[in-house]
């Protein structure tokens, strides 16, 4: 299992599972970086009794003693409404839903370990990325794991970098289920005077809107580091969405959900802000370090540097062309310079849009 | 007539016509301010002989001796094939097609001036906004002060920062018109190593989306200056871009054009810049002073504040409810403050997205 590090992204797809009827007054959110300790927050701020689980013992010791997180949220307070503990077991233990916040890579162990051997109990992932190896999404990896269907699994997802949110700066979400009740039950489970949670049934277009945006931000972050500016940022976010949106209706989302907030709304926050480890990332790439600095540097690996393959192989496999995710591969995993790269995107000919 | 400031912002809606066959050898560009000087620089590196008109004697003057324009575009040189004059008939005769790049609401005494007295002649410009007391886009304005139809204007707009353009960052753009013929010579105009146009057939889309995102921008600024971050810029932005694109549709618009580069593309770009003259004026105000002070300090009233209420006003006639507009209608023109503003949106109930 590898260290799960500080996660300064907005929350990406996702996936809920409840037990019971009525708004869930008991939650247990798995992993307590910067986003699950957020989400652990938002839901006891909602009302909520919660259940926040850490994998290193001493993180789950200075947050219970704390209260605090220097390090992942540093001037943000737990609500006292929140209990910390690394027992999984002892965090899952009656709880009315599930939440997973931990690297995409690493879910189907967690997934293994804790939601399956609940066969009663619902997950909810606060994810991103597309899994190495199997190109499944990854409510699809929380529905194969945890032996559950589809309509008890949710996606969270929208413009969230947690530290905004966890400083009560006003945002909105998107709760995507494809069973409309569930949807309901979890914006009830979530709404602050802080965070403005909307419905929606297209998990399949939240999800792999969060997925995406990871490897679109580090083809941001490089511009940025070759000196360009918000034209270039801007363009590349207009024809990252696009081809974004392509992929989803070849999976089956609707087109509209790449305009709403798990698209776009996302896509935006997390291009735009320092805060983003992806276009941190991609910036050191762009100003000439190489992948390997960046990584020896920042002790960890972002999200889209490991999803951008399976990206650009599950949009092979349905004949979508995904220019912007594969320079991004060419820059990540095949030794191409990120200028080169950018010639070579903006050297294609052009035609209508 | 008003004095033409800077002009800092993206391109807006605009509109061209072209006379006989084959790329046009000779362009007019009417208005020197950044935008107009910029689109000059991208029609000569395109290959055009461009005739760029100024409004005040003495920059022509300037411009013609030094090739360069420190206040609004420092550092960048005009090509030797942009000739600059103050004589607008000088500039207008044999121009192949001509270029207005003037503030919105002085385009109708412009066009009365210049087009409509060649009869034979087209009219494209480079603007945004609605007319005050008409509520017309302004392509509509071309046509009816030039007494030219619909196919012989286009508009160009995308992520188009003239700052940026000018110092030749890679960007992209739309070049739009009814007449694909006409879109695609222009197209060839203003195709260069640093800008590539994409054509498009969605002249109210376009036109639209580079009006509205001047008012979008005051209102992210003005959340900026409050403090707020990322997530609230992104949310502002996708709620504002979802709330324009169902006006464009009551309009006859293409909802695709939004998710493009005049639409998101232009908002993304305008949005994030230090460079926007809107988005500056909004953090202000955000920041706590009054319009009064911002307009005095900066020596004329940005875009947005005198577009919002015809945008409103445009909307409330088709039924269509734009809660961003209105709101940055309430602070310019009500008193209102951006705090209340903001607590106003964000109160509002949460439903489907």
């Amino acid at each position: 299992v590898s260290r799960p590090g500080p996660d300064l992204e907005a929350s990406g797809p996702a996936a809920a599972g409840l037990v019971g009827g009525g708004p869930p007054a008991v939650a247990a959110v798995m992993g307590a970086g910067s986003w699950g300790t957020t989400f652990a927050k938002i839901l006891a701020d909602a009302g909520c009794d919660v259940r926040l689980w850490a994998r290193r013992p001493e993180l789950a010791r200075s947050l219970r003693g704390d209260r605090c997180n220097p390090q992942y949220l540093p001037g943000v307070r737990l609500p006292a409404s929140v209990h910390v503990t690394a027992d999984a077991p002892a965090a899952l233990a009656g709880a009315g839903f599930v939440v997973i916040a931990v690297p995409s890579q690493m879910l189907r162990q967690l997934a293994a370990v804790g939601a399956a051997r609940r066969p009663g109990g619902g997950v909810r992932d606060l994810l991103k990325g597309v899994e190495l190896g199997t190109t499944l999404r990854m409510s699809e990896v929380v529905c194969q794991v945890a032996g559950v269907t589809g309509e008890r699994v949710a996606v969270v997802s929208g413009p969230n970098l947690a530290r905004e949110i966890a400083a009560e700066q006003p945002a909105a979400t998107v709760v995507s289920c494809t069973d409309e009740a569930v949807a309901r039950r979890l914006q009830a489970a979530t709404r602050t005077p802080y965070l403005r949670p909307y419905t929606n049934r297209d998990v399949v277009g939240c999800e792999l809107g969060g997925a995406v945006k990871n490897v679109i931000a580090i083809a941001c972050g490089m511009a940025e580091g070759m000196g360009f500016g918000d034209n270039t940022r801007a363009s590349i976010i207009t024809r990252g969405l696009a081809q974004t949106a392509r992929l989803g209706v070849a999976l089956g989302a609707d087109p509209m959900t790449f305009a709403g907030l798990a698209g776009l709304g996302d896509l935006v926050a997390t291009c735009s802000s320092p805060l983003s480890r992806n276009r941190s990332l991609g910036e050191a790439l762009g100003r000439g370090a190489s992948l390997a600095e960046v990584v020896h540097e920042h002790g960890q690996v972002a999200e889209g540097v490991t999803s951008c393959q399976p990206i650009l192989q599950l949009a092979a496999g349905h004949g979508i062309g995904m220019s912007i995710v594969e320079h991004v591969v060419l820059v990540m995993h095949e030794g191409v310079s990120p200028r080169e790269a950018m010639t070579r995107v903006m050297s294609r000919d052009t035609g209508a849009e």
